[in-house]
């Protein structure tokens, strides 16, 4: 922490705010039981830290009653999904979530979990279909003369929420530089009859304010904070990710030889996780240029992307780097002050830009089946990992949609090309290509029988591929073959695997 | 038909264009074997009469081998899927039909259907992913000085078929009255990244121009027909339709009532049928009015929604009211003028404006399960009966998403509700609230577990209920409560039923 950091009049820009600096434990009071309380950040990065935690040590001391609805933007750091989940609190979660104590709770029916659509929290809560909040807790890394609110590095949906809550705590962290001052865009659509267009031509556009509307009066509680966030450590890039990474970047080149994309492609989406690493990477590395992305999470391997020059600006909800590259990106940040967008995800995941700027949709399966489905969120149908967050936001209406999996989990005991998925997140209406490290199968334009033998051929693995034809070959025997299935076969796979540990 | 139908000066504006005039035969000598054939029309209106059928006997009676692929704006009559269909030309058909003998086929596996979002049509063809497009044939009112095509009816995917087709058949159908003109509004998208918002604030609002681009040199030959169009018949409004009818009427009161809809509501989009007729009549009678509408297909109800002043404006890409209805509407043709618009279906179904005007779609499910999950297009999960068509354009969009069915089928054998739909259309993140004639269940804000107890107890049939609960129960005991299932029972009332005839 440099000096400057430690001047609080650079951080809060009008003295009447410095009267409502308080300690963690006395703004935590404000909260009561029944409360729907929103906080700010997006994929553990952005979020408050200690009136969280301050909460929970209060509740577990005093043996409170307690129970409040949690909405955010996306994943939440420790200090709040972890620290309340412990504490007993949630009643209600949405949108999305990767803690594992959390989702423990939520598999066991303990916590209510809501999994969204992240392009949709906004609209519901612009539109009062949610519970009113009543608190919004958000980190800040200063507070303008206006009571408006600087936010940090992650921005998800702090805009809704300070609009809509009754009262606003703010948490003012001074380990934050206050070079993301200006990084943010801030637009707020509004409701319909009167909606305007989202004047976004191309992903560099700034079309709002620096800030995020607030007020003074709104600002009940002002907390002094130190605490880095606590992100992902960074997802390796492993042999079967670079392969994945290949076929990836094979379909692309063919797309560009086709003349179906420009030569610089389109602006890129790109999911989390090792997938998105190895894309990334491997896009460094290779001979595109004047690259663009407009995605939900900048992570390492896309800060390196415009470090390399390969693509100029990145527009983002998030910046969401693993602990050290977070702390290199905050030494860099007046490098990347002008390359990076930070959007409201009403914004970065809204349906009307992705589909105008024509986006690379590159997003994570968990199973996909054979004639094109895909489950991102549930295990054997039941038991949610996370959540559909903004996969389908960007599916849906990217120029091209991908989904990439392993074609195999847990050391080869799981196909993750299925007969059917157990849940489906995204249908076959939606998913054009479907990647693993045995290859990719295109999609677009086939029919279900047509899309199966392409899935089964280039993306399954081979020790499941006499298993996946003889189910098609079978269903296909029946009546209807349309969409051949076996209705009393089609779970089978999982039911092996529930009941002894192999889908073989 | 009246004098002036008669004057082909009127309909054919310029004389070099009239050396083009040839008959049905003659013009299907352009169609060969393998080649990409697509059609105007929506919803059995506006699509060619003469070329298709000439081709289709010429087929026949000269046994010519003959193979294409058929790409239309939605369902088309009888003179192309039927006639096509039996003389066994079509290779591929997409993105949607609802013709019996096609039906059989493709569930017969031997034509391959794509099955998809009605927006997404336009963008494949646009990107060239689709087989190129060798010849377009186009029903017209008339044809422009610059050969640019007056369309009638139904404009689904015409422009963009134009636009991308290397040669273009017109029919000058002289039963069309001329009034069609001006009642289209062509607005064609470019593709990213020069692609720009679309200017559509209200759904009142004309951008386009009143024809469709073409050019007389991509002309290549013009037919003279004078055929109706063979519309759908009017669907009746029975007691159950009523209900479910009601039921959505008393969920908008209530919104309305909690101010989260204006008093005029927001633009209605409503699908087709006997629940649609119903809920438009029940408007018509309500004391709701100044309404408007953005939707797909206006059937007669809509008209009557003109008619009694209650909606001052349609915007659709088809009129397609029943036969009786159909004289009656060009006979006023006149007066409906300025009261219609109709525009291409990636207008009418994108995204961008249907998330702005905040649309309340009302469309119809097949099935659909204790999670809110919906099933719109596969029986028993492999059968297909239309297509998903564009109600998923508009329910992933709208500011309310209305699922409705009645709670059983064939008599009682079958529960519209169940404990896994067998096909997914629409995801539990896109269903907002399901409506029986039992009642409706607002799912906003619902955890899965929330859902199934609002759903069963609301909208399943009452003869359903017990065994609904039995399931659900039975899955909560379970390990996993997120999404409470039991995989090797969610398909047993399927099953059953295949089996039994009957799901109890």
């Amino acid at each position: 922490m440099n000096a400057s950091n430690l001047n609080l009049e650079e951080r809060i820009r009008n003295t009447a705010l410095m009267n409502k600096i308080t300690d963690d434990e006395r703004a935590s009071s404000l909260i009561k039981d029944g409360m729907t309380v929103a906080v700010s950040g997006f994929t553990p990065s952005g979020y408050p830290k200690a009136v969280p935690v301050a909460l929970a040590n209060r509740v577990k001391k005093e043996n409170v009653k307690m129970k409040l609805n949690l909405f955010s933007g996306a994943s939440l750091g420790p200090e709040i999904d972890k620290a309340w989940t412990e504490a007993g609190i949630i009643s209600k979660r949405l949108p999305y979530q990767t803690t594992d104590v959390l989702r423990s709770k939520i598999n066991a029916g303990e916590v209510e979990f809501l999994d969204m659509h992240l392009s949709h929290t906004p609209q519901y809560i612009h539109y009062d279909m949610l519970p009113k909040i009543d608190i919004a807790i958000v980190e800040a890394a200063g507070i303008t003369e206006e009571g408006n609110i600087i936010p940090t590095m992650g921005l998800g949906n702090t805009p809704t929420f300070i609009k809509k809550a009754d009262q606003v705590i703010v948490e003012v962290n001074l380990s934050k530089p206050l070079g993301y001052e200006g990084m943010a865009d801030i637009y707020i659509t509004e409701n319909p009859p009167d909606r305007k267009p989202i004047p976004i031509l191309k992903p560099d556009e700034r079309i709002g304010t620096p800030f995020i509307p607030c007020g003074k009066d709104k600002i009940k509680a002002i907390v002094i904070t130190n605490e880095q966030d606590k992100t992902r450590d960074l997802t390796g890039v492993n042999h079967v990710s670079e392969r994945i990474s290949e076929n990836i970047l094979s379909f692309l080149r063919s797309e560009v030889k086709a003349c179906r994309l420009p030569s610089n492609l389109l602006p890129i989406q790109s999911g989390v996780g090792s997938v998105a690493n190895a894309v990334l990477y491997g896009l460094c590395e290779s001979e595109f240029k004047n690259l663009t992305c407009y995605t939900e999470v900048v992570q390492d391997s896309m800060l390196d992307l415009l470090r390399c020059g390969k693509a100029a600006v990145a527009s983002a909800t998030a910046v969401s780097p693993s602990p050290a590259g977070l702390k290199r990106f905050e030494e860099e940040i007046d490098f990347f002050k002008d390359k990076i967008i930070l959007r409201p995800q009403e914004i970065s995941n809204n349906p009307e830009v992705i589909r105008r700027l024509g986006v690379i949709a590159i997003n994570t399966a968990m199973e996909a089946d054979i004639y094109g489905n895909v489950n991102s969120t549930h295990l054997m149908g039941s038991k949610i990992m996370n959540g559909i967050g903004g996969s389908g936001d960007f599916a849906r209406n990217a120029a091209i949609s991908i989904f990439s999996t392993e074609s195999i989990a847990k050391n080869g005991v799981i196909s993750s090309i299925v007969p059917m998925v157990s849940h489906v997140d995204h249908t076959e209406h939606d998913v054009m290509v479907i990647v693993t490290e045995q290859g990719y199968a295109d999609l677009r334009g086939l029919s279900p029988k047509e899309r199966a033998l392409k899935i089964i051929n280039h993306c399954a693995h081979p020790d499941f591929r006499p298993m996946l034809l003889d189910y098609y070959h079978k269903a296909l025997s029946l009546e209807w073959k349309h969409t051949p299935h076996i209705l009393s076969e089609a779970f089978s796979w999982h039911i092996r695997y529930m009941q002894t540990g192999n889908m073989k």
